[in-house]
C-alpha cells in the first residue's frame, strides 16, 4: 500500500506521490486525504530573498547541521517556471547529484507548468507527504520575492529571508516586500563589505515595523560557503519555534490562517480544473483567444459563456 | 459618460476606473467590455528584475525619453503585497509627488490584496484602461522574479530584463528563471566593475537558450542615474516590436497567447469569488480553517463541500 510506505518514508514512493500531487492527478486527493492525519508534526521552514544571495548553498549548509542531529530533512526547492522550456533547472540537478546518496535527505525541485498555476497548492501537498513521511524538518527554499513566493512561505511555521551585505542600497530593497514576512533574517555573505551597514539598516526597517504576534526577528550573519553561522540560524529558528509554541493564542492563529490559505489554494486549483474540463475544450479556448486577439470578441464575455457552462446557469 | 471621458484621457476618471478594478467591482466589467474595442493601440513594455537593479530610476528615465517624443505614458509599477500591512509601497509614493506634474505621464502603483491575488487580472484590465485613454506606451514594472511577476510580463508586447554587474557570479542567476523572458537585456548601473564578465555571461546564457520566435535578445548597457542608455534601449525596444510585426504569424501568435492567458486569468479570478460568495460563508471558512489546524477535518473534504454547493452536485 501506497500510505504505509510513504509512513515508513520510502524515498520512491514519496517522490512518486510528489508528482503525482505535482501533476495534478485526480488519485493524489485520496492519498493526501489519508495522509492527513498523520501530518503537523514536521518543522516547515521557508526560505526566500533574491537571486545571488546564496540561498541554495545556505539551505545546503543548513540541512547538513540538522543531518548531523540525526534529523531527516526535505528540501523543496521551488522554481518560477521557465516560460519556455517549463522544467526545472541546472542548479537544482547539481545539488540533487550532490545530496542524493543521503538517506535521510529528499530534495525535490518543483517549477510551476504553465499558465495554469496551482504551484503555491503542489508544495503544500508535497510538504504534507513529507510530513507524513517523517522528515523532522522540512526546508522550502523559494526564487525571488513574487506574491507566489509569498504565498508559498505564508504555509511555512517560520521563515527566514536571506539578504546580502549591500542590497540596503537603496528603497528597491524595501520595495521586495520580504522585509515583513522574515521571522528570522540571515545576512549571508557577511564576509563581504558593507555587512555592518546592511545590519544596521536592517535593524531600522525591522524597529520600524511592527508585528501581530510580538516577535522581534533576529538577525543572524552566515556565510554558507565556509559553514559558518549556521549554528546560529539553527538556534534563531528554533527560537521562533518555541516563542510561537509558548503563545497559544498566537500559535493557534498561524495555524488557522495557514490552513485557510491552503483551503483557497485548494479550491482556486480545483475550480479551474473543473472549468476547464466541463466550460470549454483546449480548441474552444484557442480559438476564443485568436477572438480576442484579433479584438472581435472581449474576454469577460468569453468568461461569462465558461462559466455559464459550468455553473448551469 | 465614464467611457467617453477614458477615451479622452482624463486622468481622474481613469485612476477611479482602475481602483475599481483592482476592488474587482462588478461594474467594471461592463466598462471593460465597452473599452475593449478601443484598446490594442498602445505598446505594452514589461519591465523586471531582480530588487536592487535600479528598475524604478530606469523606467524614470524611459518614460521621460518617450516624453520628448511627445508620447503619453502610463506606468504601472507592481509590487508584491505586504503581508502584513497589503498596502502600496514607499517608493511609489515618492516618484508619483516627482512625476505626477505632467499631464502626458500616468503613474499606478499596484499590489495585490490579501490571499484572493487577482493582481496579474487587474494589472491586465489597468493596461487596457490605460490603452484606451490613449497612452501611447505602458510600461509594467515588476519587483522580483517570481511566478506572478512572469505572468504579468507575459502580458506585454516586449519584456525588458534587468541586471546589474555581478549578478552573474553564481548559478543563482540563471536560476531566477528570468533570463529566458527577456526580448531585451538592459544592464544597469553600468560604470560599475564587473560588467565587460556580465555581460559575456550574459552572451553565453542567450547563445545556448533557442526562443521560438527566432529574435536574439539585445543587451543594452544603461547608466539610469546618468541618463545614460536610454536612447538604445528605447531602440531595442522598438527594434523588438518591428520584429515581430514584420513576422505575421508570430505576432499573431504571441497576441493569441496573451489573450488565452488573459481569459484564464479572468476565469480563475471570477470563480474563485463565486465560491466565496455562494459556496461558503466567512465564519464557515474560519471555523473549517480552524478544524483543519487542529487535524480534525482534512482540507480537500472541505473543498469538496465547497464545490458542491457552488456547483449544485
Amino acid at each position: 500500500m501506497t500510505i504505509e510506505k510513504i509512513l515508513s518514508g520510502d524515498k520512491l514512493t514519496i517522490a512518486r506521490a510528489i508528482s503525482n500531487v505535482e501533476d495534478g492527478r485526480a488519485e493524489s486527493v485520496q492519498l493526501l486525504k489519508d495522509l492527513f492525519p498523520h501530518t503537523g508534526k514536521a518543522l516547515v521552514i521557508g526560505i526566500t530573498g533574491a537571486p545571488g544571495a546564496g540561498k541554495s548553498t545556505l539551505v545546503d549548509r543548513l540541512a547538513t547541521h540538522y543531518r548531523k542531529q540525526n534529523e531527516k530533512v526535505g528540501i523543496i526547492a521551488v522554481d518560477p517556471s521557465s516560460p519556455f522550456t517549463g522544467g526545472a533547472i541546472l542548479g537544482d540537478r547539481i545539488r540533487m547529484q550532490n545530496m542524493a546518496t543521503d538517506a535521510g535527505i529528499f530534495i525535490r525541485s518543483m517549477a510551476s507548468r504553465g499558465n495554469l498555476g496551482g504551484l503555491a497548492r503542489a508544495t503544500v501537498d508535497a510538504v504534507a507527504i513529507l510530513d507524513a513521511g517523517g522528515y523532522h524538518k522540512i526546508i522550502i527554499e523559494t526564487v525571488g520575492v513574487g506574491q507566489d513566493e509569498v504565498d508559498i512561505v505564508k504555509a511555512a511555521d517560520v521563515t527566514v529571508v536571506v539578504l546580502v551585505p549591500g542590497m540596503g542600497d537603496d528603497i528597491q530593497a524595501i520595495k521586495a516586500g520580504i522585509m515583513e514576512i522574515g521571522d528570522v533574517f540571515a545576512i549571508n555573505k557577511a564576509d563581504r563589505d558593507g555587512v555592518l551597514r546592511t545590519e544596521r539598516e536592517l535593524e531600522m526597517l525591522l524597529s520600524i515595523s511592527e508585528r501581530a504576534d510580538g516577535w522581534t526577528p533576529l538577525i543572524i550573519k552566515t556565510v554558507a560557503t565556509e559553514d559558518k553561522g549556521l549554528e546560529n540560524l539553527a538556534a534563531a529558528i528554533s527560537g521562533y519555534q518555541e516563542y510561537i509554541a509558548a503563545n497559544t493564542e498566537q500559535a493557534s492563529q498561524r495555524r488557522a490562517n495557514i490552513a485557510r490559505h491552503r483551503i483557497i489554494e485548494l479550491l482556486r486549483d480545483k475550480l479551474l480544473q473543473l472549468a476547464l474540463q466541463k466550460g470549454t475544450s483546449e480548441s474552444e479556448l484557442q480559438s476564443a483567444a485568436q477572438a480576442v486577439a484579433e479584438r472581435k470578441l472581449d474576454p469577460y464575455t468569453v468568461v461569462e459563456e465558461i462559466l455559464q457552462k459550468v455553473l448551469g446557469w
